[in-house]
């Protein structure tokens, strides 16, 4: 794995990652595994979790993480995206991007000498999708289930589909009509899903989406970039709704997953969010022990 | 003592504080107590002392900081500050908040599994008190004196009123009609003068609020956040610059103080600020050294 | 060299500086030289390589580095650039100013108790000067040659010329009339290159001004703050451009430089910045083994 891009550049190293990730969380690697190296962080787009998880994981294993914003780059007076790439590759040892477009990470990435992470991009998520995967197994020790992914089939749900592919584990995205997962990463994970067995499906019928599945998953409605057509969407998601109701479609033990910031009242209701079902801040927590996990394998 | 929101919940810390902070100062505390430790800051208003001295003082510690101005996190995108907090408290050892508000500082200690620093709100700001302890103590060492603190009772007088509680000294505030400090804050202060002596005044009449004073203590007259009120506060505190013939009023050796940024020909003249009498910049270096103290406190 | 303000203050160190670059650069200088060092930088202008490169200097050489915007700083609410100098020194062991006006810097060294390192005015970039001396020694192993500076007189062409006329070198500078490098530190220049004997000379024919030099070096026509005159200043550099038929009237091993940010197709066309001749990436690499030198004199 020289970059992870999407979820499919760690097709080789789910199972790697994840025990990695487990042994980061209990502390069982010690010392400075990325002593002296330095982690360039490039956000064309505000950031709570992933910023804060990458930055404070660089530290943790003996480096140091640079948050640079779009504005404080000369990307914004007009430099090619080559160019950044092929500068800031000879100073730096891996460089983590949140991007508006896929396609700008692709040609950093093509230029960059240093390994490249995709911090999330319009099609693609896959640091959250190792959070996810953890926090699923930490809570039911199995990835032989299934997930229901409700409502839009973004980014998150892209790399989730590829993930749940890979481990094995069925997955339903339930969303409502014109807001299905990438159409090429859906035909990828339904390839990689015959080796493991792994059912995956696009559900409209809410209710049926969620029968007896052990994990339910939401995100917001309206993702960065979406504002414009916020009332469209407020009325098209207005059913797919995670709420109390709807839980009782789903297994009995199931659990809440959500990747934050949450609407409450929009995808999911307060009660939700605190029941004993949510592992919701164990799922933002594991954001720090899955990237370490990943910046040990690309840069040490 | 678990966060610190307020200047009373130091109350039990004062002298701790200002001991360690002395030996802070002068090296005498080797090694890197909060090595691998991280502080998150979050920044809604600009910064500079604040920001600089907390983080240099994190490094020196040892440990590192991370700098998040609000453009920068997801509370922008409408998070809720519980949710912020809830997250971030899990991927860091302590967390500075500049606020705006009070109570979403209270909000966030509230949601928070690690310590909270108030690092400037619109009531206190009990980082700055401890650093105007420490250099009123290194100049007059003593705090049986009494100070009056000219201008605006704002967050800065408020927290100063309970350090001087705290420690027995006398403080006039010496503010125009309606200016007075936190009308709630004044009251616990007076409450805890009690057991200490020292004497709390508000006092409207200038050369009487600074009559024999050993200390002469004067911020902005406009705040952050009180922009458009600005013609009004000009005129309403005309009065109330600290010069030359102000100081005539005060003891012959009294001491100035002002915790920055200064607008000279406002609340203080330019040679007041270069003085002899004048602790400014020394009370600005002992930011860094008080602040150490409190995260040493806090976080190790 | 208490300060590096203008390439001048250099002058008794280049040699050192590129003898210490070298080094930093092939590993030869083991350790953590700036341990527990700590250097603010104040950006009023955009930057990648002159931030990720200090701050990643910084970092390898033991120490850290704050990122200061003009946003994040007190100076935007009216604070004096003299009171930012006096408490910021306070806090850190050097400083690094990248500034729209070259008399702020000097206003900040002339109050700062920690040495301040120029890192763009509208008036120099000596470290880029270090940098572009670097990378033409390594590929010329020499300085006993002639560069032309093609486009606009600007700071990158006046530290340049300084540097020039410390290590010997002659420089045309080839610009269209009224782009000519600043007076004075051209006259000061001269007086230098006096001593080593470098050729330093301003030609507007560009054929000329390029004849059989060994070295090629342009920079963009529009130079941040010059927005408003971009049409004028593309009609007026429009024939001076780096591209193929320019490069046959230098040197048959000339090479290329270019300090980036590049406009292809302004100033210099895409096949030149790929050619072999070019050695731009190496020069943007230059800019960390070069500062790390400065800041090892400066600050250890």
């Amino acid at each position: 794995m020289k970059h992870l891009l999407s979820m499919e550049d760690a097709k080789d190293h789910v199972h790697e990652i994840l025990v990695l990730a487990g042994k980061f969380k209990r502390g069982e690697i010690p010392g400075e595994p990325l002593a002296k190296k330095t982690l360039a962080m490039i956000f064309e787009k505000a950031s709570t979790r992933t910023r804060i998880s990458f930055e404070v994981g660089m530290y943790q294993l003996g480096g140091t993480a640079l948050y640079l914003s779009k504005d404080d780059l000369q990307l914004g007076r007009g430099e090619i995206v080559e160019d950044t790439a092929k500068a800031m590759s000879r100073y730096v040892d891996g460089v983590m991007i949140r991007a508006i477009e896929h396609e700008d990470v692709l040609k950093f990435s093509q230029n960059s000498n240093a390994p490249v992470i995709n911090g999330l991009t319009n099609l693609e998520h896959p640091c959250q999708a190792f959070a996810d995967l953890l926090t699923i197994y930490e809570r039911k020790k199995s990835f032989d289930m299934k997930l229901a992914f409700v409502g839009d089939g973004n980014n998150v749900c892209n790399s989730l589909l590829l993930a749940s592919a890979f481990v094995g584990m069925d997955m339903n995205v339930v969303c409502p009509p014109g807001y299905e997962p990438d159409v090429e990463i859906f035909k990828k994970a339904k390839k990689y899903a015959k080796k493991t067995g792994a059912e995956l499906k696009i559900i409209n019928d809410i209710e049926k989406g969620v029968q007896g599945v052990d994990v339910v998953y939401t995100d917001v409605w309206i993702s960065m970039g979406d504002e414009e057509e916020a009332s469209k969407r407020i009325n098209d998601f207005s059913d797919y709704q995670v709420n109390k109701n709807l839980m009782k479609h789903a297994d009995n033990d199931a659990m809440i997953l959500h990747c934050l910031p949450a609407i409450r009242g929009q995808e999911i209701t307060a009660d939700m969010i605190n029941s004993p079902k949510s592992s919701i801040w164990d799922q933002a927590e594991n954001r720090l022990h899955a990237q370490k996990a990943v910046l040990y394998l690309l840069i040490s």
